[in-house]
């Protein structure tokens, strides 16, 4: 803001100059002192000058409408929209969500520096106030070729952009709590400048909560239970009450709120699907969980406004007051939080459920190509075995958590595994996909169901590798040099032709369409695994597939560098 | 913090190493949870390394004590209690006081940026943090010569200093209001280096607050109402509720606090003299008053440590929880508030009502030798009437404001103001001193009671020229004479001769001497003055005085400059 642009704020405020804009007639949320006022709120330059009477050169009437803060989600990754960020501002706005805290951890692990510029940039072509916290955890462990390497002295740059507000959720818990020397330089560099860390720590207690948490590390969203969420507001972290597509924590973490520790709690998404979104709506969702379970709305409200904006130290927004940014929801009513009117920086962006700005997408010419796969045949396919007794990766619902199997499978001639139609066991593999390493590491799972064709994917938490599961080497070769030739995302092939697909150029884990589309794919991408390749009902194709590389929970997982057993933290043969 | 320093505090915190110093058996008072919890305060290198149980190379037996967060004082003016930064210190943090905000209005108005300096360097010789903000408006009014003149520019290199944490409260509201030049340059100042503006906004309401407010300044100290304090938080200021010497707001105010506005909450002095603090302690007393009216105890602390580190985003302090500062306050209990210990950054610096650190005195010389003036003579006390109507400056109850009054005089055969003893009507004059002006204003003042020699002092709101009351001119110029050669203070003549004085040496307005000689010297003054000059006992001598340049506080007041008339914002002739 320059003085001119002040001169003219405290004239609008004053009541000497008329408003840029008057929202007229609302009942304005006041999450400073818990109550509800009457009033006009005027805003010059999109900011608020002031709560009261005022007239403006241009007015719109909120007809008695409730006015509160935009909302603010603590913490999201937008790569698990599946969408750009241009896309997520489209999807979320309409749903009051005015600026969101994200963590490119996925994008970073895949394309490094260059990924977290593009989040950036495209971030700047929509309404939605998008900042970011630099990914404290790429690559997400040793154990897998991920598509960079991120240590302190590469973030040392960007974390300097005023619109980083840190680094993202410290998965590194064990690295802190052991001070060990790479987590304690990225701690120190953001003291150093002056920025926030994000913390990651799920069922961390006692000294070694306090050793994470003494570096100042100050948020968490992983709580599972009531005691987990006061342990760390007792010990000085904001606590993010999840709700998103995976994670559901929010109805029972609600219990532990209390009228002290309600300032220090959050709300975010994590996690948040199209599917979700579109069915569900955004915070809007978490703040309706809340009041039906009897929270006071203004609480909810403070904790998807004021709350997140102390905790961030975003002190130009939070609440609706002069001085701050006009980023502004009309409810009809604090029990739905039905956002009918959306306003950020005073300029008014969604309308019943319709986000309203012309959607510039930004070009993704610098994320496209991040496939580098070096002499992939069918032969690297093949699985020769010493025996018949195998170790089996074994599916367990939920999809993310495996157990560690064992069968006698079947061999050819040449003491390869060969698929068995009597028992359920297949291939799965993953292609080392940034490097060119030609790394392509093979296993057997049990429980997904197939039994006909392929299925790759390019999600494949946290490196992206390429996933890919089959019932013959023919049909899983085909379903991989599909994916690569499209950019990555998902290919179902049957009969070496590929029968279903969705391309997501972005890095090979978005999509660069409109959620809508990618939702509709998605679905039919379920159907057709289920009714083509008989993937079991209560198995989630994808999903289950997306986290079959996470090399960090339990009990066996398959990375490019050969099967994991996350319980002895080695590399084990398949052979058992 | 440096790395090796942040590995010890992980060691520590996780056990791995033993703490430097371990509070044992403390009830931990948890501001983040409104709790009491059992356990140990491990201390590393002065930081909170962690609370639970814990061994230590030191160790202290808090024997069952609650451990509060160290207190802090939002707003003081160390000035008004007429000591040193250093002494300050001494004085006030054996009651659990750890941190205060000062605001060096008056040192500056007198010594100018010099004045500031000299404070830094003082506080550096405390264990108390003062925190500064550099004053607003020097000068405070265009009616008077102060010292000094700093201007945005002049601030613009002081308050980069990281122990300068914005500008001091803004008393030019108008100013504000209107969109001033000056005003604007100094809050455009503290936008760009990203730093914070003290509110002073007495009886601003509705679109002035907006406007005021608009600019971002946030908090006020002024409430003399609850309805003030909750307009203030609606529209985002942080409320200091004030319990002084001379201002008492905080038994009402207390009846304005709620579950939700309590965390916009703080507490301060403002004034607080060594009478008061040695009779009822500091911020104890705010607290006793605060628990004894019902508010929760853990919601009164959170007013002194939580929220105002939160407001002046000091977010090093304000909890007792890993990483953060050891200011740690031992308590007896929550109803009387009594510090049994104190610590600050992990040092025991206060026992049982004494501090402990060796109390070093920085050199005052740069701020000594603050008089300058000049030609001063028994005539220019001499007071020409061209009429027997006078205006007079009418004492009221309270001293602060004055009203405009009108008597018929007694004049000389050159025409000149007679005392006459049957009438309640005395010479009162102001003489320049900080640039040798020659200015002598002299006026009358009624209803002060004087019948007996003269009393002049040094400390005169807000610029600090002499003031001088007394019923022979002899009496007068002895007492200004003396005053000047003793650096200022306080002296009281009768017959010509010195009877009673306070040398404040330290720009005129302090004293390099202990807080209880202060307190005593102040007391023999009042008494001396009652005894010996007769002034009238419903009169408090020296703060009546104090007020009497106060060209912004009605009805009419004496600068250097005249006689001015508050309600027309004018000066006047002496004659009605």
């Amino acid at each position: 803001m320059n003085k001119k642009t002040l001169k003219k704020l405290i004239d609008v405020a004053s009541g000497r100059l008329p408003a840029d804009l008057v929202i007229k007639h609302c009942k304005i949320v006041d999450v400073y002192s818990g109550t509800i006022t009457e009033g006009d709120i005027a805003i010059s330059d999109g900011i608020i000058a002031g709560v009261g009477c005022y007239e403006g050169l241009k007015e719109i009437d909120a007809q008695g409408r409730y006015a509160a803060p935009g909302f603010i989600d603590s913490h999201i990754h937008i790569e698990s929209s599946y969408v750009t960020p241009e896309e997520m501002g489209r999807l979320v706005v309409p749903y009051g969500t005015t600026t969101i805290i994200a963590d490119p951890h996925e994008i970073v692990n895949v394309c490094g520096l260059k990924g977290l510029q593009y989040m950036l940039d495209a971030a700047s072509e929509t309404a939605l106030d998008i900042r970011f916290m630099i990914p404290s955890c790429v690559p997400a462990t040793p154990f897998e070729h991920a598509g960079a390497v991120v240590d302190a002295a590469a973030m040392s740059k960007p974390i300097t952009d005023e619109r980083i507000l840190g680094v993202g959720e410290f998965m590194d818990f064990p690295g802190v709590i052991h001070a060990q020397d790479g987590a304690l330089d990225k701690l120190m560099l953001a003291k150093q400048v002056g920025k926030l860390v994000d913390g990651h720590s799920p069922g961390v207690f006692g000294k070694d909560l306090n050793a994470y948490v003494a570096t100042l590390i100050h948020t968490d969203h992983e709580c599972s239970s009531v005691q987990e969420m006061h342990d760390r507001i007792a010990v000085g972290m904001y606590v993010l009450l999840r709700e998103g597509s995976a994670c559901h924590e929010l109805s029972h973490l609600m219990k532990g709120i209390t009228q002290y520790n309600s300032r220090r709690c959050l709300l975010c998404s994590d996690d948040r699907q199209p599917k979700t979104i579109l069915e569900k709506g955004h915070l809007d969702e978490h703040m309706r969980m809340l009041t039906k379970a009897g929270i006071d709305p203004i609480v909810a409200i403070q904790m998807a406004s004021l709350n997140a904006a102390e905790c961030f130290r975003l002190f130009d927004r939070g609440a609706l007051a002069p001085g701050l940014r006009a980023d502004i929801v009309l409810l009809d009513d604090l029990k739905d939080f039905k956002a009918e009117s959306v306003f950020i920086e005073g300029r008014l962006v969604a309308q019943k459920g319709c986000y309203l700005p012309e959607v510039k997408r930004h070009s993704i010419d610098n994320v496209r190509g991040s496939f580098h796969v070096k002499d992939f045949s069918l032969q690297k396919l093949r699985l020769k075995l010493s025996s018949d007794y195998v170790t089996t990766i074994d599916i367990l619902p939920g999809g993310v958590v495996t157990a560690k199997g064992k069968a006698r499978v079947a061999r050819d001639e040449q003491g390869c595994f060969k698929y068995d139609p009597s028992q359920d066991v297949v291939k799965v593999a993953v292609v080392e996909r940034h490097h060119a390493t030609g790394n392509v590491a093979v296993a057997l799972l049990r429980g997904y169901g197939i039994t006909q064709g392929a299925l790759a994917i390019s999600i494949a938490h946290d490196s992206h590798n390429i996933i890919v599961v089959g019932v013959t080497d023919e049909d899983m070769a085909v379903a991989v040099e599909s994916l690569i030739s499209q950019n990555g995302g998902m290919v179902l092939v049957k009969d070496q032709k590929v029968i279903a697909s969705m391309p997501m150029p972005v890095g090979g884990i978005m999509s660069d369409q409109r959620g809508e589309w990618v939702d509709e794919k998605l679905s039919e991408i379920h159907e057709v695994a289920y009714r083509e390749l008989h993937v079991k009902e209560d198995v989630e194709p994808i999903m289950t597939l997306c986290f079959m590389s996470l090399a960090v929970i339990p009990e066996v997982k398959l990375t490019d560098m050969g099967l994991f057993d996350v319980t002895t933290f080695s590399f084990i043969p398949v052979e058992a």
